[in-house]
């Protein structure tokens, strides 16, 4: 591929990008496109991972598999192209509940998810499996292979983090997020030797509670991350005081931090060196660099496959140094 | 129901119904126009239970609860009406056997049956509760909450109910046939409490050895129904030396039996009292009679709702004495 012999000369090792769901996945898809499959480690939160029906449900892995298999149905921004819910519907007859939308080919993901896990597999198993089954190159792996689970602690109760964001449409004020069983959870081994080995961190524009939280709330990751010897490069997933998508903005001003890049690059000056803002927040420059980190505006709007590609391309050209 | 007040002075208590897949289905289907819910237990063969995907699928089971709710496939003669396979396709991709058909409604059964089972509920259960949710009046239960699983020696081996069946079109020569699991089960609750209690059995029209003989291998059952005090009937499967459907008759012949309604009353002389063959087959009755069983030939062939229900009259009217 031309494109990847363009950059061949730029980054020279590995690439590890952290992810949650729809943001993070455009990034990586633009990512994917520019490095070959042993250059990138994709690592994604697993913390909004739940049990649906005896089902081991990974909605974060499953965005970014879908996206990188080309299968994601980018108008709802979440599932498969195409899907049909005749299952979900037969679900509902038997008095499960059916909050939570699980089409039918998308049910085949986590039938065959959960066999694998109960057939011994770990979650980075079965993940492989799963990605090399849908003709994925690319490594996504989960954050960790033990269960976390991001919990929000709301003006409704302890809201785990689906039925905060799907069941209760992120309505309920949030009062603080943990991560339970982070505690003693590790890094899955992939996400370990990426630690260990990357030449480049890449933080996408994924929502920094309820995404890159999660993952920086494993011990031993926040810390190898200060360490890291090279470049980390963030993508504010704020642009103009809002989030692109989903209810970062409302959560960080729910929890008292400044709702813009500022606010979500304050709380990463010890593990982020470079930090892209959107061009129309250009203006935001100089506090950030106030914070010791550097500020790259960009055009970070993702819609067409272009702009994922582009935004990626900066990416990897400005962590290339 | 003006069908039922002209019955009920004919069964002063409990049926008993015996059965497996589709033929017996058809039959317990007239009953239930026929007899109110307190007065029918349908005891369903569970030997061709099998494992998918991590999933608890009871075949027979299905095909009577489906067939009781309205929503059988009149035509395949399994599964449900207007059926989706999109989720089959995708355990396809994922490398998952998909020889057995399983819809996409269809799956939300197995996905329901297979979490009550792991919150502890026993077969009899989840039966019940799936029932109830379909809106079924009449009881079906499980021949036991143990596991059994018939079992095919065959020229290729030993198989498995489904494999032999399903996977490989029944066409293997069967040597022997075993219930893996029989002599260390029981009959489910509701079976035992129709063993005890019931005024009349009936032998639905399913295959002797598949389908019937799986709940005969119980331990107790066969003893139970060779004391029980009321009338037995059966109604043959074997209509013209053939079965209406399905391996019977090949598998009759393989095993060296005689493949006529008269091979079938054979094996059952020491439980069957009386015994339903085909108008077809009228002259077998002496050779039937002749091993101290009453033969009563009928219209045994069941299309129409109303075959179903005209056979069962009979079946009633006959075991009512």
């Amino acid at each position: 591929m031309a494109i990847t012999s363009d950059l061949d000369p730029m980054i020279d090792g590995q690439v590890l990008a952290l992810a949650g769901g729809v943001g993070g996945a455009k990034l990586v898809l633009g990512l994917s496109r520019l490095l070959p499959p042993d250059q990138l480690v994709i690592v994604v939160n697993t913390g909004d991972d739940e049990c649906f029906h005896g089902l081991h449900v990974s909605p974060d892995l499953d965005t970014v598999m879908y996206t990188l298999a080309g299968l994601a149905d980018p108008e709802k921004g979440w599932g498969l192209t195409g899907e049909t819910f005749n299952a979900l519907e037969m679900l509902g007859r038997y008095g499960a509940d059916t909050w939570f939308n699980l089409g039918d080919r998308d049910l085949a993901t986590h039938i065959r998810r959960t066999q694998l896990l109960h057939q011994g597999a770990t979650l980075s198993e079965a993940t492989a499996e799963l990605c090399q089954r849908l003709g994925i190159a690319h490594r996504i792996v989960p954050m960790s292979d033990e269960p976390v689970r991001t919990m929000l602690d709301t003006e409704d109760g302890e809201l785990a983090m689906q039925q905060y964001f799907v069941k209760q449409l992120a309505e309920p004020k949030v009062r603080a997020v943990r991560y339970a069983g982070a505690e003693s959870a590790f890094p899955s081994p992939e996400f370990q030797g990426a630690l260990d080995q990357a030449k480049l961190v890449v933080f996408c524009p994924s929502n920094p509670f309820l995404s890159l939280d999660p993952i920086l709330a494993i011990p031993g990751v926040r810390e190898s991350l200060k360490g890291f010897p090279g470049p980390r490069v963030a993508v504010s997933p704020i642009v103009g005081g809002a989030a692109l998508r989903g209810p970062a903005a409302k959560i960080m001003s729910e929890l008292g931090h400044e709702v813009s890049s500022v606010g979500v690059a304050r709380r990463m000056t010890d593990i982020c060196d470079i930090f892209f803002i959107d061009d129309q927040d250009s203006g935001l420059s100089p506090a950030i660099a106030a914070l010791g980190i550097k500020p790259v505006p960009a055009p970070t709007i993702m819609i067409s496959e272009a702009d994922k590609v582009g935004l990626a391309r900066r990416v990897l050209a400005v962590g290339a140094g």
